[in-house]
């Protein structure tokens, strides 16, 4: 699996451990699976001696590794400049997170290195990001824009998120996070800046730039009535909605995303048995972001009890932005899920790939399943397990997107 | 930095922001820096503009990328077969530790699997593991024995490790760790089994395969009495000692292990004032060990604040093993000792460097310095706090021991 197998998107491998995750639950392991695809669609998944004669060939033999579906990074901020490793040693020599923000740290310090990056440069720093995801089995990204603040700026974000996906051969899946922070030309007047939003949304949405729309549902960001108003205007546009919502405190975020009908609710330590119960009803995934929790030391679980008995689907991302979360592999994220959320590695593989895709709306992928895009990573191990117990590694042989390979 | 610059282990590399760890404290910044090398020893490593001019030359544009010391990877169990990610999984499911062994799992499967393995097996299964701990900056490598048991098995893996330093251009350092867990053909017998670690030693200390020895003295593992045997034995050959001491319980190893003027204190959790005050006085280095810390869900802090005050070097390790520390990767190990441990970014790296050479009673390594070994590593990094503050990726841009690329 060192090259393309064609040009056109077309393949077979054999000798698979199949982890095709078809079905509610189980691994649906497939021993000795034969993987066959066609202008970029899986056209069979399942036991080799089962494999249609028209779809028969030169294969690739997997020689028993495991072969997943691409997973999807549902959640990230991969889009900014300027690191913040900085203000991570600040912390650690003894400053705390709020002395940082106030001495001009934090997200305002992003904020000034995005809006300071010509379109170029935030390109080339952000592909470096998004070629460690993929290196590591990501082959679906969301990317959220927020550190703009501006028209200019989060047209500029949006503009690469899309960039980024074009230069990789991936899906990126943009969502409009104007509602992030507060920009300092607003301060004090945040209702100003929602009006603002609220005027860039359609305007963004009109270059296609904007596929769901996000806010900061939280006491040091917006209040609900503002994440309201949001909402309705993507409502109006017949946009998809988001929340950041209850990371650090029950704001009542996962009930209102709820209302609206929205993809998920992120983070949700603090989501309450009613917003599970709303979100349960809705159809609203919970996106599960161990990395923030896992760099803040966040000792408050999401509800996960809740989740698993009310069926609300659980996700996983990996937050990958410079504050909270330096991620730079969805599978460490998995790896966190497990050790501080004591998700099982089902349940994390799961919430990177099914899971996440239904987060982003999307149905077209996320198992190994005729049918659905031609998404896979070979991995080099013997079972699904090994993908949540290794930290560091590198463990992908070959991620392919839409058939064809991408890392 | 794509080739070895001379097959001799010459070079120059210019344009690096070197971090030399030159010097007790500090990361020893050097801004527009050069570092020479002949022969594979450093001959330079300071201003460009001081630069000798009889080491002038070619060089290699490092463009503002930091240079960091080789990392120096001071405790390892990276020799061994068969994974232990089905236990991993079954723990998540809800299965505890102690179950797990009594069901014949834990160290008695990697014992069976190690024993079971041929030596080229063994090795390949091996050179995985080393390879990525490599690739993330290792160019000195710590492997103990462990998981035979046995003469003939012991000797193996200590073969093996030998040959995982020559196959990679790497300097590994073997500790024989006979008394790491009470194999069952001695069930019962712990002293009887002391008897046959004590009669191997010599045996394979002839045949040039141990540097160090090592005991796991803990009340799951063997008795202070034992332990000192094992050290009397080592002593007699003039061999270093280290131990596996107060992870579980302060079982006063730690006060032992310095009483025989050993190398290092491993895990020391548990370990007392009492502890640290001789640690200190023997100069025994103090290893920490923080996968295992991450993945057992550990919650007691090592003594951090005493090793500080009687400046206890620390050093950081992967511990990497297949039962508690799944690690791959140094920079991951100093990213969760940040993290769980609260060391600044300067701690965790001298920990990686410095502190792990002298952990392994290495003198000639650790920082970049005129005179030693020329082992490091470029990283694709504008500040040293990046190594620890991002989770994944792939940071490292060329990996050099003793001169020559290696990763
Ligand atoms: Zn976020
Ligand atoms: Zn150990």
């Amino acid at each position: 699996m060192n090259k393309p197998v064609h040009a056109a998107g077309d393949g077979l491998v054999t000798g698979a451990t199949l982890v095709t995750l078809d079905g509610d639950a189980g691994y649906g392991l497939v021993e000795d699976g034969a993987l066959a695809w066609r202008d970029g669609i899986i056209r069979f998944a399942g036991p080799r001696s089962e494999l249609p004669a028209e779809l028969a060939g030169d294969a690739i033999d997997a020689g028993g590794d495991c072969i997943t579906p691409g997973l999807v990074d549902c959640h990230t901020h991969a889009v900014f400049a300027g690191d913040r490793a900085g203000e991570f040693e600040q912390r650690l020599q003894g400053a705390d997170y709020e002395q940082i923000a106030r001495a001009g740290g934090g997200i305002v310090s992003t904020v000034r290195h995005t809006r300071a990056a010509s379109e170029d440069d935030l390109l080339a720093q952000s592909l470096q990001r998004a070629r460690a995801l993929l290196a590591d089995g990501v082959t679906t990204l969301e990317i959220k824009s927020g550190y703009g603040l501006d028209f200019d700026n989060e047209r500029k974000m949006l503009r690469v998120a899309r960039q980024v996906g074009d230069e990789l051969g991936i899906q990126v899946r943009t969502t409009f996070l104007g509602a992030h922070a507060l920009p300092p030309e607003f301060a004090g007047n945040a209702e100003g800046y929602i009006d603002a939003v609220v005027d860039w949304l359609p305007r963004l949405h009109a270059e296609g730039l904007v596929d769901a729309v996000d806010a900061f549902c939280e006491r040091i960001g917006f209040t609900l009535a503002q994440t309201r108003r949001v909402f309705e205007a993507a409502r109006a546009l017949g946009l998809p909605v988001k929340l950041h919502a209850d990371q650090l405190s029950d704001g009542e975020g996962a009930a209102l995303v709820a209302e609206f009908g929205g993809l998920s609710a992120d983070h949700v330590e603090h989501t309450s048995v009613a917003g599970v119960a709303a979100m349960a009803e809705a159809g609203t995934v919970a996106v599960l972001l161990p990395g923030a929790f896992h760099v803040l030391r966040e000792t408050q679980l999401p509800p996960l009890r809740e989740f698993r008995a009310r069926h609300v689907p659980m996700a996983v991302a990996t937050d990958c932005n410079p504050g909270t979360s330096p991620l730079l592999s969805l599978r460490q994220a998995m790896q966190l899920a497990c050790t501080h959320f004591r998700l099982t590695p089902e349940e994390a593989l799961r919430g990177a790939t099914v899971n996440g895709a239904r987060a982003l709306g999307l149905e077209d992928r996320g198992a190994l399943r005729a049918g659905l895009r031609a998404d896979f990573v070979r991995w080099r191990v013997r079972q699904p397990a090994e993908l949540c117990y290794w930290l560091g590694g590198r463990l992908a042989e070959g991620v392919y997107a839409g058939g064809r390979r991408v890392a």
